[in-house]
């Protein structure tokens, strides 16, 4: 609890202070997570000048309560709207000038009508999207757990990559061994595309065999108390082809690249660029079809964006990927990707483990 | 792919024929995998008087070019903005009565600043749902195999929940059974909620150990190619009180009565009414805190809704879930669930397996 009212006192700072709201509604549900530690909330309107709200219905509400013990929360009962509520607690609170973080056109034609005037509000994600891309310490701690569940997965995932396997079977068997150890379930499908298949970059799991030669891309994350991870790892099965290794090497050096400059001030395009060119000095640039990297917690894709387009500052607290590919569509495709923080002094990898092709 | 024509071709008879618009833009990505059977698409663009367009970031183009065979697949380039490629496109095939299925304001904003003039554009989510709450044969197929797999998941869970047993090992050992029998993942985050967690309906697994007497509430559902289902079992730990004795029949009972009025036509109210009167004249209405139920399919929760203010009359195709449940705050909470398709002449439950307390 303590945790929820430094969030909330921190989103008062930058949008009150520095962004001339005096009133905040939160609707997004992965930042009513981030601000009350519970994922049931329906809204947090909190007000510069009074004391911020939960609002949550009737199935959620008595967990709420339990939940947020220094919140008070409001339970929304059916005959009610929800918009209606919020309007007439922004009204008791004096807001005059209400910040929204996400809203679509219906609820802000919904709201806009409750509240009377449009002028008094503004989208502004920004605001929490900068709070929760610099991790405080309680959400490291949570994302080393979530990375240490995601490495374990990744050495059973090379224990099971065989011929013969399919490609789902292998799937089951790293999540069973993540959810034993604790993960609360997988941050995203998991990713097991082996031969051609793997030139998708997000091929889920087919039923597919293992075959000898196969190139298996296998990318996976665990849950830890809501906070996620990402890493993927490339297999061959077999003794590898002299293409391949070549293809793996390059990927290899790409990630290393980017990690050595990884570190705080560093421009997040700049990050890109530098695995980009080992991967396009190499041949193939063309076949590196994604951004390098983004940022992962609560959601398993949020700021910073590791990208050619990206205007980030990368900044100690922040947490992302790194994960250089290539796709040879008819042949097959590589990536090597680690869940990595960035610290006061440079950068470390919280998923782990080498499989390098012999 | 026959399918995905098919179901663009009924798009196009309600929203064109029936609602005067001559162009459905479609960005919402579960109604993109529901017209193009791939998960991996941003766009989808159907003109009246034109061919339709599928709009693919690299990562995902190549993978879209070989799963939508049929319809043609656009790459957006890293340097273009999505709304400047669709406007572009909506000029040359002529429309002039755009609808859009789901849009936030900032993308609405950049929509209408790309085509210049917001007159054109609805936002009408109403007639994909409308699509997509009578299931066709082929999803009643994937449904039936999901809801089969979810059933399996179910037994699992009977043999697992046993004094000492933590919650989360119970989740993994549901979800392993599930996975490796070719379940793609978990529905919802699953539920193993013992003791007086299970007071909360949302109360997701913790490392609770299960003691004796406890009631247990097991939700969980299964995923199949991307068709969802949902299942609710409360089980009891030793010997059943007469209290839980008769919390559990109120729900049994309340669930078989709205079961046997689920049928084509129905008001949906109405059968939410027939199930909470049961519970209310137990004594325990205003501890059944959620609506009956909720259709299902590509998401666990979509349209038709089964609750007291629902305008929803049933019709045949409808998949929906019937659970009405009971939660006393520091006792203990009973749900009973299934997944139920709506047949022309009555109702089938999908999930099965009866635990009754003994």
């Amino acid at each position: 609890m303590a945790t929820t009212l430094k969030r909330i006192n921190a989103l008062k700072d930058k949008a009150f202070r520095e962004g001339g709201f005096d009133g905040f509604l939160i609707l997004n549900s992965t930042n009513l997570t981030y601000f009350t530690g519970f994922s049931g909330a329906t809204a947090l309107l909190v007000p510069r000048d009074d004391e911020s709200v939960v609002y949550a219905y009737g199935v959620n509400y008595e967990h709420a309560k339990s939940e947020s013990a220094k919140i008070k929360v409001e339970l929304v009962r059916r005959s009610e709207k929800l918009t209606d509520e919020i309007a007439k607690q922004v009204k008791i609170s004096k807001i005059e000038k209400l910040a929204v973080d996400a809203l679509n056109i219906e609820s802000w034609r919904a709201l806009v009508k409750s509240l009377g005037s449009e002028g008094s509000i503004a989208i502004a994600p920004q605001f929490i999207r900068d709070l929760r891309k610099v991790k405080d310490e309680k959400e490291i701690e949570l994302m080393r757990k979530a990375a240490n569940l995601t490495s374990e997965g990744m050495r059973v995932a090379r224990e099971m990559v065989e011929v013969g396997k399919r490609e789902y079977e292998v799937a089951a068997e790293i999540e069973y061994a993540m959810r034993k150890m604790g993960s609360q379930g997988t941050a995203f499908e998991t990713i097991v595309a082996s031969g051609v298949c793997s030139a998708f970059p997000h091929g889920s799991c087919s039923d597919r065999k293992i075959q000898k030669g196969d190139l298996v891309v296998v990318d996976v994350g665990a849950i830890y108390r809501s906070y996620r991870s990402d890493m993927t790892r490339t297999f061959v099965v077999g003794h590898p082809s002299e293409k391949q290794k070549t293809l793996y090497q390059t990927i290899r050096t790409a990630q290393a690249k980017a990690f050595e400059v990884t570190k705080p001030n560093a421009k997040a395009a700049d990050v890109d660029a530098i695995a980009r060119k080992i991967i396009t000095v190499a041949g193939y640039g063309e076949y590196f079809v994604h951004n390098l990297g983004h940022g992962v917690g609560l959601e398993v894709h949020e700021q910073p964006i590791l990208s050619p387009e990206s205007k980030d500052l990368l900044a100690a607290g922040n947490v992302v990927t790194l994960e250089p590919g290539i796709y040879l569509v008819g042949y097959g495709g590589i990536r090597i990707e680690d869940t990595i923080l960035v610290h006061m002094k440079g950068a470390e990898k919280l998923t782990n483990g080498t499989y390098d092709l012999e």
